[in-house]
């Protein structure tokens, strides 16, 4: 595996990759959720390019951009150890030099949801990724279900810019009692650890009565509701049952339906979802 | 010259093309301007992309994108003449279909000269030439001098997205008056395209005045602003004496200067500059 920090460097290492490329964005702290993106994208392309940074563009004045976890070593070790052919580290400074001044923003899919709570995130993550696109020049990118809301905004725009990209979405990975797989897990005491499957307890739970026939999206989300309120450490910031495509509220669910929800687990917030859709 | 629509036929005829791949994005109703731009391509390229698409992202409300002059079959006929190998003619419903809502936007470089008397419109010509870099994927692209500050913008634009392209600005092309080639002359009647020839003359005042030793840019306005005001069919909307670069008004003038103005002659709005460079 090559290890590159510019872009000259990723560049000239590109130019020498067997097609189709694979990428993957990540912002490191590798979890399985990660190296399934990674395992997908060995199975589906000639090569894979891995790009770890924590974009600062994304995190809020108020978040966890400082503490978010790093672990470069081991994350370089595992990547290693897949496969995977090139890795790129790219610095904060080489990202956004000084005058640095483009930004991407995709428009009403970013409002609602985490846009409601997370705001500029979504223009961090897109003009990031319009980044990095250009910078690999990958024939197929990766993301994870997890981020349901990401992952739908960076559709859009990859479909909007004429990115000549697929943007392949993989599925969530779970810990076996159902907490999906996040960097941000680390930060959960133990106690909290064992409160956050209420997360998907709750989205489990409103699936159930979607496919035992419940339509009214309002009930839908009182299912969710009711489940977090009976857990005492988790305090939910949005609950809710929206068009996967365009990410408004429903009232009433035809086939296809986004349960989401952002749930604070002590001072930890945490995001899950699941994805229902018709014939998928 | 394979003339297309669709962005897939535009990108199967993209992958037979000798590289590198020149582009020249514009509006179409090409005049000698243009086409010393497709000169330059041909020259630096194996094979030359035009696009011919007016944009109406890049128009305001009250501008002119319903009377902006089109002649596709002239266009087409200049082209094919000259060499060109592919024309993409997209449609606007292919560029911005029901749903679209991805922007690209450069910041403070957009906000003085055209962006004070243009809103909105540098985030059309960016957000356009984006989706075009994307479609086409050129090595290099070719952009006019005359239109100085997009030119500015989009080297900027590209840079800070890393984009895998070569922006190329050429000379503006002047009639023998000196008024720079431009599609909206079309719009002069006689007695005001005779004083449409004020701007270069001003300009070119500025410039000797520099090249003799003024450096207060306060004065060099001043030159400008003064012989504009000798022609009674112009009415001056700028007169900037400005850092290339950042475009920033300056007060004192180094080495470098982007002297330029927009200029209302009669009901038709012009612009026009001259770069000062050392050792261009």
């Amino acid at each position: 595996m090559k290890v590159v920090t510019s872009i000259n460097e990723l560049r000239k290492e590109r130019s020498s990759l067997l097609e189709p490329v694979g990428l993957v964005p990540t912002m490191g702290f590798l979890h399985e959720g990660h190296l399934s993106l990674v395992g997908q994208a060995l199975k589906q392309c000639a090569s894979v390019v891995v790009s770890i940074f924590v974009n600062p563009a994304q995190f809020g004045p108020n978040e966890d951009l400082a503490r978010y976890p790093r672990d470069m070593e081991r994350d370089k070790a595992l990547l290693e150890h897949q496969g995977v052919h090139v890795l790129w580290t790219p610095l904060p400074e080489q990202m956004y030099p000084p005058g640095y001044q483009t930004w991407v923003t995709v428009d009403e899919m970013t409002l609602p949801l985490e846009g409601t709570v997370r705001p500029g995130h979504f223009r961090g993550v897109t003009t990031v990724v319009a980044k990095i696109f250009n910078a690999v020049q990958p024939e197929k990118a990766f993301f994870g279900q997890k981020d349901a809301q990401q992952a739908a905004v960076i559709r859009r725009m990859t479909m909007d810019l004429n990115f000549p990209i697929e943007i392949v979405v993989c599925p969530t990975v779970r810990e076996p009692d159902g907490l999906a797989k996040s960097s941000r897990n680390v930060y959960l005491h133990a106690e909290e650890r064992k409160a956050a499957a209420v997360l998907y307890r709750s989205l489990s739970a409103a699936k159930e009565a979607f496919e035992t026939g419940e339509r009214d999206a309002k009930k839908l989300r009182r299912i969710m509701e009711d489940i977090l309120a009976g857990e005492a450490l988790a305090q939910p910031q949005y609950v809710s049952c929206a068009d996967p495509l365009t990410l408004q509220e429903l009232d009433y669910v035809k086939d296809n339906v986004l349960l989401s929800m952002a749930v604070y687990i002590g001072t930890t917030r945490l995001i899950d979802n699941i994805l229902i859709q018709k014939e998928k």
